[in-house]
């Protein structure tokens, strides 16, 4: 079976075992068989303890290997010393899922380690996929099945959820219960040894019984994994995370906590974006999309109409709803006559439509079913104030009812204020309509879910571009630089790589005599540019190793002496190469474009403002590689620099066509070779439409072999 | 007496007059009469009603007149078309002040306009003040008295808080009941005839009950008033408000709401950082400041210690912290000490410290108190999820009793989940504990409370400079425009002007002749331009309207005729008045300064990166003048101009001091000078420290007479 098939057996186990089961009231191996059978498990129960016996009226088996039936899923709460034995019993048996609870591994360092690798090797060699270690536990309210020693089991529900914190999820499911909140599947993800977030994301994907995944991670075991599984599914469902361990200090805090190596943020940030994840800023605002999501389909698109009592509320909301790129519908004329009928004279028909202080249930039905069946309204948001004349639960009962005859359009309560709002906002939960204390919580939650429906009917199948390149080349290069003991590059080097790219560059030539300065210089055209070539000196201005503007080979040859004498009286130690030749390129808009290497998801490209611009500006954005063109046109627009290539103010606009192609190539080149860990181009100069570009400066750094 | 005494009579009155009391039950009369004797109001309460008997007990006057004592304030809750008359009578009594919550006046168009209008001139006459008409009333907690329709009185706090919005009043009455926050003062602003929000923010600035004030509105009747009452204000008690119509359609939404005039949002914005008041981006935002701040001192620093029982949630809230500015505590060695010898070896002692998830009451009194004790930490945030083993109530119970020890630090806690938090929540809002659901959310309010200090802390006394000028030179120009009714002034006229006020301009002269303008050019010396000096030709560079870099006299005079030329032959109706002689200045950094006039705020400055990059870039700030040299400073540093200037890259320092200098100029020009509602500078080039500036190209337009 593939993992994906095995992690559908876990789902819909037809045998469980729990091994460590336990008769004693509190410990972990009793809260987790008793939850099992309280959730109604309707397949095969096997508790398993060396003492036997029976256990909360079921038989207990020694051992594993003393069932005499299958065994889909074990469920380990033992000790961390007895776990790899017993790993191996289940692996003999044939289980096809492990759900390891037990803590010890990992977590507690290099000993922990190591235990953990030998529970991959098992699973490797036996066909089984485990989750955990250390973790809560898995629940899967559509079979339904409570393996985990959670405090009460989540109502069935179409969210599916894996968080890398088990305490959260404890906090979650205790919100949930109150807030009428279901869940199809709830994952504890552990120290995901196995079993990562990506393998689970895919599960959910496929799985019919959800239709909505929210994440609590804080980090990711494969960048890339994650972002093909996420790419996959999010055309189906769409992904809401949370992703913590953002700041320096927070990343500290993650890295003591689970052992686990946070990526730099900004790869994260990209990742997500570039995926089509979510990235909700606070579980607060996790939660809130939740709410609207779990009861209500996506709204058709983004026009909004506001019903209230109280004008002021009604005014935030429209503010909310404009900041967060939702439109206030503009109701039709038999819409606004329907109102202007039913509601008093001094009402506003109009939206926000306010029905009064004295609005009673019956004004709010006629409200908001009338805009609910409005053509031109895509979703309902109520607000209610309590005042005098208020009949607050009155009020929430008529919603459930409104929401049941157009159950099609997402209809969202804001019950504004404490203990009178208590009872309505019970009545509201119970029948499902999402319910909110202010008004601007529910216009993110709405305004998310509109955005997801947007990004899913942009997806285009494209493909990664592949250029005919000349490889070979340069390994070679790189093969050189690693004979030298280098990891710097000469310039000419970096030029010939990019060249062997097919980007246009400004051509360098070594020279290693002023003849051959001069014949290169000949070669090239005049006037050229002459640099010191030294991987030992990086600030060659300041020395007086760089000669621009150089007219004729008199000059050239002049040149190269003094540049070498330069550098003999002021970096006696350094080693030279030679001297660079490069011929002088036209100006152009100046942009800079170049690689890093994030250690979970790989290159990542940078776009932006070049020149001195570059980090007074900060006008930059990055995208990882591989990408499509489509990838490349966002990284551009991403930028005002996008902006000012387009043509401003009567300019002839720069040839972008160009620049896309330039990134492309880059994220060729260090797609395939992996040892460039660095490169920049900068400045890159853009030529009008159509003339081109010109690497300038090109700088590459490999990593150590 | 003088305003604030009046208002003074208003929260502490001897006696109230309820004008319209009623004993039908349901009607507002009754409601405001049996608030005000529920409230415990000390003082004499003369219902009035021309009907005449008695009460809830009261003996009833039937008009004001009647009535043998004095009486400081009376409620008018009475139909509209009786209230001018009554309050007539309110005024011949001596009434002080007079809470009009009776509606019918500015909201419902030109008659409710000039019944308020009248309103206002009795209460001139008469020497009181009126709050509303059309509000909810007042409440003040410390008298004690409720004079308003709210449905319960808020217990008694330090919290004043005024707001537009009678709804949102009763939400957050509610909310307060059960959240367990104390409001000092409860103020209903309505249609602010009178009294308005500057007012009140001045009275509660001088009110020993308040510490702390809160605000709701959809406008300010006076841009300059308000700012000068935050001002006077805010070094002694901060100032939280929520402005809402930010959007286009709320905007609307507000003028048809209360009649009320908004200004443009950039302005408001402006106008709350300039006079140091916090706007908070949403009511769940307010609310959660209200909640840190009704119960706990401001804090003293920002370094903050967070105390948990679970990993995720330490990360989710260091990450909050740091995003907020607020700094992860470094405990002394003496509480990681403490905190090893209390916690078991698993337990994270350094900040965040985690407890574990089988912490017990026990365990976070301990790291509590630890934390509460440390020299190094200003405020505590508290963790607790619903765990296994975890003891939600004991631990509320805790903290409680360890924040009356350690009074003066900040304790807030977070306490994640749902029905195993409600009896907890209720036992930390009863003992001052402010209580929040998720960590960002708690972060968040703490992280205000320490930025007031901040600004607090760094207010001096500065007075705004003025510069010696010829305000006369300027008032002339401007007359002989209005005289030409013209309101887009001549280049040479505007030059003039900024010239007046010791402005660096490259000089312009206006030629009528090529004789003229060959004087000119000798006077002001080569090179020079030549621009068509006519208001009714914008785009001069589009019809051959500009000549640049004319180096001799000869070239002058031939340029002078080709640009008339030119405009007779494209533009044969435009007005010209010659042609502008202007010296060439010298490049230099490309900035622009600007003002524009806002309808509530008066003049507001512009500056930023000038030339193409204003559209650009949008490298923009603002600053309402008159302006301190703090204000320039850092309406500069809010641009990344402003960084630029300073050098970088070891570029040479700009004229910094020059730049500010003209701005301060120009704040004191538009000052003096209501008629200039448009003012560009663009460009202006600033030049080497101590090299000046010149302003290239000045742009002036005045209101019409």
């Amino acid at each position: 079976m593939d993992r994906q098939e095995l992690i559908d057996v876990l789902f819909n186990p037809r045998s469980i075992a729990v091994i460590g089961a336990s008769e004693t009231k509190g410990k972990l191996g009793n809260d987790v068989l008793r939850n099992l059978i309280e959730s109604g498990f309707q397949g095969r129960i096997y508790p398993i303890n060396p003492k036997g016996g029976e256990i909360l009226g079921l038989k207990v088996y020694r051992k594993v290997g003393d069932i005499a039936g299958d065994v889909d899923v074990a469920v380990i709460v033992i000790p961390a010393r007895f776990v790899l034995p017993v790993v191996e019993e289940c692996g003999e048996k044939g289980v096809k899922a492990l759900v390891i609870i037990t803590a010890g591994f990992k977590e507690i360092g290099h000993e922990g380690q190591e235990a953990e690798k030998k529970l991959v090797e098992l699973a490797k060699k036996y066909d089984m996929v485990i989750q955990g270690p250390n973790c809560l536990g898995i629940i899967n309210t559509s079979a339904p099945y409570n393996a985990s020693f959670s405090a009460g089991t989540p109502s069935k529900g179409t969210i599916a959820f894996a968080s890398q914190s088990g305490a959260l999820m404890t906090g979650i499911l205790d919100w949930s219960l109150m807030e009428k909140i279901g869940f199809s599947k709830f994952v504890s993800l552990g120290n995901k040894a196995d079993l990562d977030e990506a393998d689970f994301i895919e599960a959910f994907g496929s799985d019919p019984d959800s239709t909505f995944i929210l994440l609590y991670i804080e980090s990711v075991v494969d960048g890339r994994k994650f972002m093909e599984a996420c790419k996959k599914v999010v055309p189906k469902k769409p992904i809401f995370v949370v992703k913590s361990g953002v700041s320096e200090a927070g990343a500290r805090a993650a890295s003591s906590h689970t052992g686990s190596l946070a990526g730099s943020d900004t790869a994260y940030d990209v990742a997500f974006k570039q995926s089509g994840v979510s990235r909700a800023e606070s579980m607060a605002n996790l939660f809130d999309v939740a709410n609207v999501f779990d009861d209500m389909h996506l709204p058709a698109g983004n026009r909004v109409a506001i019903v209230t009592n109280a004008g002021g509320p009604g005014i935030l909301t429209t503010d909310a709803c404009e900041s967060n790129g939702l439109e206030i519908a503009k109701l039709t004329p038999q819409s606004i006559e329907v109102l202007k009928e039913g509601l008093p004279p001094a009402a506003a028909v109009y939206n926000p439509i306010d029905a009064l202080g004295t609005a009673q249930p019956e004004d709010y039905e006629l409200c908001v079913e009338t805009a609910l069946a409005d053509e031109n309204v895509d979703s309902v948001i109520v607000l209610v104030t309590p005042q005098a004349m208020t009949d607050e639960t009155g009020t929430a009962q008529i919603l459930v009812e409104s929401h049941k005859k157009f159950p099609g359009k997402p209809l969202v309560a804001v019950f504004m204020g404490g203990n009178s709002m208590v009872y309505p906002r019970i009545v509201l939960n119970e029948g499902d309509i999402p319910v909110f204390d202010f008004p601007e919580r529910a216009v993110y939650a709405l305004a998310e879910l509109y955005k997801y429906t947007v990004h899913r009917d942009s997806l285009k199948d494209e493909t990664i571009p592949k250029f005919r390149v000349k490889k070979k080349e340069v390994a070679e290069i790189i093969e050189k630089v690693r004979e030298d003991n280098r990891t710097v590059l000469l310039g000419s080097e970096a030029h010939a790589i990019a060249e062997a790219y097919g980007i246009q560059v400004a051509k360098i030539r070594l020279a290693t005599s002023s003849e051959e300065a001069v014949d290169l210089a000949n070669e090239l055209g005049y006037p050229v540019v002459l640099k010191i070539a030294s991987p030992d000196i990086v600030h060659k201005s300041d020395i007086g190793g760089i000669r621009i503007g150089l007219e004729t080979p008199e000059e050239v040859e002049q040149a190269f002496l003094e540049i070498l004498e330069n550098a003999q009286t002021h970096r006696p130690k350094a080693i030279v190469y030679g001297v660079d030749v490069q011929e002088m390129a036209e100006k152009g808009k100046e942009v800079i474009i170049g690689c890093s290497r994030d250690i979970q998801f790989g290159p990542m490209i940078m776009f932006g403002a070049g020149g001195i611009f570059v980090n007074y500006l900060k006008d930059i954005s990055f995208r990882l590689a591989p990408m499509t063109r489509t990838d490349v046109q966002e990284l551009i627009d991403d930028t005002k620099m996008g902006t000012l290539l387009k043509g401003v103010r009567g300019e002839p606009p720069s040839d972008i066509k160009a620049i896309e192609d330039t990134i492309l190539r880059i994220s060729q080149l260090v797609t395939d070779f992996e040892e460039i860990v660095e490169l920049d181009i900068n400045p890159c100069f853009a030529y009008e439409k159509g003339k081109g570009i010109s690497a300038v400066d090109v700088k590459i750094t490999i990593g150590g072999s």
